[in-house]
């Protein structure tokens, strides 16, 4: 399984994303699971992949190969798309493409075993930053005010923290706080998410790749947080009234 | 879906289920998912389920026809189970017939349309209170010190709060205030599950039914644990330190 996070904020985008992939149990694997096309001064957009490996990095390369200079290659590029609309478009077109090669069947893909699911957050000049979930049918919702966050991969465990404590307004410090409490409840009760996390935080209006972090094993601040968040919890259950049996 | 919930403390047992049952979003009903066996003195035994109505009712119908005075029944009764373990293994092989006869079909019954799994808790005279997990297949699990609660239904929402708070030597009045914060997380995020809620608090050793209440849509405490938890998350979010960008 898998545990990403696409943040908007009124400040910018924030991204985080786990990287442990596993075929079973026993065949646990680190794999980046953040990806991230630029052009400075120009656009910056972030990637990030749940589901089968395979196709996720036969998606990714594709993007990749498609975005080098070639005379003859065709099909349109990443960094050339001209909105985050676009952008999504051809993600999710190349996402439908390559399950659709690997398993050999047309029409709707959730579900089969080749499936994955992305998200995609970027900014494009001349346009907002967007925040985009891209389905394995190649179709994609946005990210707006009432839903201002999308989570792909095992993403229940997490979610609460998220609905209560996110707020648009927040720093990019709050933010990233944030995300490392919903993924420390995640990493907590299932195995198949895990440390090392990637981040990356994009500042509206800049169009180049912001904070770039990769929070390891032993991350101090992690540490303290999933630790202080246990004690803070316990602290906050026992300061609400208790049931009255009576 | 469902939400139901076993904790086993060093005082006794607390039972908490909710009542949404749902065949698509658009056909919702109440339905109780608890029910008590008691032999005022002897035994009291809960039982809670989640999973296709049609088997738990006809689960929950052939226990309660087993257990009324028959001469021709055969069939053995929960409420003559000399153990615990009995009750359980009775209440296991009535599921595994269950399925069985509605599917049709022989061997593992995990995946079947028909499945159901349950929690089973309570104390017969001559042993301790016990607290069971049942599968489809018949076969259950007990909690001990190491997992002391058992969750059954849409489980994950609820999980990381119940894995930071709970504490054995907590009071009944902490813990159904742990339970409704762990369905509060749950209800929040996940349409299927939905007040009212059943509880049953039973103490150890006292061979009767304990505590049984309905905690109603507007139930005034419910609400208060509700908003006051997440004023005091967003108390405990704001208290950790931030992240440092620099």
């Amino acid at each position: 399984m898998t545990y990403c996070v696409g943040l908007k904020l009124d400040r910018g985008l924030v991204c985080m994303s786990d990287t442990r992939t596993n075929a079973g149990i026993d065949n646990i694997s680190v794999f980046r699971k953040m990806f991230i096309w630029e052009t400075e001064g120009e656009r910056s957009i972030t990637l990030m992949t749940a589901g089968n490996l395979a196709t996720t990095q036969a998606v990714i390369s594709l993007l990749n190969e498609r975005s080098k200079p070639a005379e003859d290659r065709g099909a349109p590029s990443i960094l050339e798309a001209p909105s985050m609309f676009q952008a999504a478009k051809l993600v999710g077109e190349t996402l439908r493409e390559v399950i659709r090669d690997q398993s050999g069947i047309e029409g709707p893909q959730a579900d089969s075993p080749f499936s994955a699911t992305l998200i995609l957050a970027g900014q494009v000049r001349g346009g907002e930053p967007r925040l985009f979930l891209i389905y394995p049918e190649g179709n994609f919702v946005e990210a707006a005010d009432d839903t201002p966050f999308f989570q792909i991969g095992e993403t229940k465990y997490g979610k609460p923290i998220l609905v209560r404590a996110y707020d648009p307004a927040m720093s990019f410090e709050e933010a990233v706080k944030l995300l490392m409490l919903s993924f420390d409840s995640t990493i907590k009760a299932n195995l198949s998410v895990g440390l090392p996390l990637d981040l990356h935080i994009y500042e509206a209006d800049t169009f180049r790749t912001g904070i770039l972090r990769r929070i390891e094993r032993d991350d101090a601040f992690f540490e303290a947080i999933s630790s202080g968040w246990g004690e803070a919890l316990r602290e906050a259950f026992s300061h609400l009234p208790d049931y009255s049996l009576t």
